[in-house]
């Protein structure tokens, strides 16, 4: 049986261990929550620091140009881009990822003019299905946005009337992973367009958009991406769609001449009819120190010790805290598992809530669900075995039965 | 004739001379472009170094609730609404004022149902009538975007079939001020609602929204209100309009129940109802920083002092610069003002750039307009006087003929 020390040893074999140092972790944290917010990278403070007193206090208007503020969407995209299995001029970081999914759904509901229905899945990233919600009740033109309980049941749901199939590459909830080759030509057997919602995925695992020959993409840079709490998302237009492709939140700085001042809207050429309006420089600036560490590695290596944490992480939970009431949620085949491993207990959320007054930071989603995230680039084979001693302990003592942990929060 | 020692003297009798000291200005610049982006308030640089320490860094995910960071978009909203003439509860800081704009036009034409005319001004601010243009062609519904040349047509524009007035209060290029209550008046008489983008306004100028009975605002933060570059923008929604208006970005920070992970979209009660995806925290923090100035003195005074420069601005220029291809496009009229003044000439583009050279900041709008913005926090009058010094050396020596002024930068 596997003991404490041996996860010392497999942190110091680890390829990546000197990457933690590229981060700032509070001490007496176990950090397993870097899929909802990674955490800061140490070149951020610095960068920021220039933003404000170079860029913003001493540049003033005239950092837009001399700072390059004004290429950041495009520039930082172009970075992001090989994570994405992507080129350069596919990518922009601006906005929301939900706004940015109304532009990539309400730009590929057009490209498929008369087809209505819209097909997802009914446990999908629940925003995700709002802003599908929105944007099909908004254009009142009948349609449908179809859900399926099971991706099993896709095959009939893409019929021909199939405009758009939206699926999250991770799910949020229980860590299972979709074939994003498979599921892209399923779409496109039946005509349909591929918009995938990577939040939890890009940084986690190897992402290839091109490769599987997806239509459109959105997703966030403050999960595994670090880029700082809110940080502007991301989204992905294939080249092939970008001529005919348009969306309908039209600002200036999707505009083909965004200092002419004319009064009709002639969408940018490429990527950039994308944007909309003026984006949050110092947030946006930063999410570039969080894509500087991913260039000292590469998403093989990233993968392997992904899959290494939570294949350990899975192993000591039925090992050490079997007959305890929690039930793997997260598939254990590698193809279908992202970078997150979910337990269910009746008890979830007062468990969760034990552990974080521990220090061992994972999070909690409806219904009973323990969410336990991987982050390869900091997180410890020690760790993982330190979180699950906890957990086990916590169980064992009935810790979370304190009043105090079953007070909901507002923000869970 | 005034000199400029009368200027200086003014300056020791300015009652809010000693707000200039809560922001970080360069050393040698004349700044007369805070109507496109306000400097750094001196407090900027802690409240950044929290976040990113203490917030993000220490508190990680724990910061959405022990941080406040699920609550500043309303809480910032509320903060604001005293310079909106707005109530706690109608005010949001989110987004860009794009996408802000977009969500209350959506919701103001569904408010007024089978109505389809936008009615706007054909000169008003692009991003503005693109976002229009965008929505409408969107839509699909037979939308018809209605502009004026002159406000005086507005009358026969605003016919049975309105369904919005959209105006900017203060003119982007020429400074002129619409009188908020009279055109709200104009619109509601023909059963419109009116939707006031206070951009230029918001910060230089006193705003009553609800005097006016106006139904919709947007703005942004970054100008007047100093909250850094692309800070996020605000909207208002009239507390009388809240109940029924619904708009299509619908993600999930505008949710009833956002924590809840239901699958339906149902609109949260209130304003946060026109929410939609994550903030960018960092960015958004810092709108804080710039409204805490304007705690300490009252918009009466700010326009008392804003109107004063202007004024000296308009006497130096047509005592000094006499002669020198220099028109006036701002009103004279103190009530169709707003705090910047446009003069327009033949050579504008390399005259701005000689001025910028020489450490005179303001900038340029096509065609032909010089824009000078004075932001009565922290302009003084002597700034006034040595920029309108620098103006007449420029064209006098005809220093603005140089290459170098000649080439369009990237941004205007």
């Amino acid at each position: 049986m596997l003991t404490r020390d041996d996860c010392r040893r497999l942190d110091r074999e680890d390829p990546l261990a000197t990457l933690r140092g590229e981060f700032e972790l509070p001490d007496g944290i176990l950090y397993l929550d870097g899929n909802s917010l990674g955490p800061l990278p140490r070149a951020a403070r610095a960068r920021a620091l220039q933003v404000l007193e170079r860029e913003w206090a001493q540049g003033l208007i005239r950092s837009w140009n001399e700072a390059g503020w004004f290429a950041l969407p495009a520039r930082l995209g172009d970075r992001l881009a090989p994570l994405l299995g992507a080129n350069p001029g596919e990518v922009v970081v601006t906005d929301s990822t939900s706004v940015n999914l109304f532009k990539v759904l309400a730009a590929a509901l057009r490209l498929r003019g008369d087809r209505k229905a819209i097909v997802s899945e009914r446990d999908g990233f629940p925003t995700d299905l709002y802003i599908t919600q929105g944007l099909a009740g908004f254009l009142g033109q009948g349609h449908e946005l179809r859900l399926v309980d099971d991706a099993d049941e896709l095959p009939q749901a893409l019929g021909e009337d199939a405009a758009v199939l939206l699926l999250n590459h991770v799910h949020y909830r229980t860590g299972a992973m979709h074939d994003m080759a498979a599921m892209t030509a399923r779409a496109h057997a039946c005509g349909a367009l591929m918009v995938w919602d990577l939040a939890h995925s890009v940084g986690a695992v190897p992402v290839d958009l091109n490769g599987a020959r997806a239509d459109f993409a959105v997703g966030s840079t403050y999960k595994y991406l670090n880029a700082g709490p809110g940080a502007p998302a991301f989204l992905l237009v294939s080249a092939r769609h970008q001529a005919a492709a348009v969306q309908p939140l039209s600002g200036w700085w999707g505009h083909a001449a965004p200092f002419a001042m004319r009064s009709g809207f002639q969408p940018a050429p490429g990527i950039a009819r994308f944007l909309c309006g003026t984006q949050p420089i110092l947030s946006l600036v930063l999410v570039e120190c969080g894509l500087e560490v991913f260039e000292r590695t590469d998403m093989a290596a990233v993968r392997a010790k992904s899959l290494a944490l939570s294949d350990l992480f899975i192993q000591l939970v039925e090992a050490r805290c079997a007959g305890r009431g929690l039930e793997l949620v997260t598939p254990r085949a590698h193809a279908r598992r992202g970078s997150q491993v979910s337990l269910r207990h009746e008890h979830g959320y007062p468990i969760m809530q034990a552990l974080i007054a521990r220090g061992v930071i994972g999070d909690y989603r409806e219904p009973h669900i323990l969410r336990f995230g991987f982050a390869p680039l900091y997180v410890r084979y020690v760790d993982v075995w330190d979180a699950v001693e906890q957990l086990r302990d916590i169980l064992d003592s009935d810790a979370w039965r304190a009043p105090a942990f079953q007070a909901r929060r507002a923000v869970t």
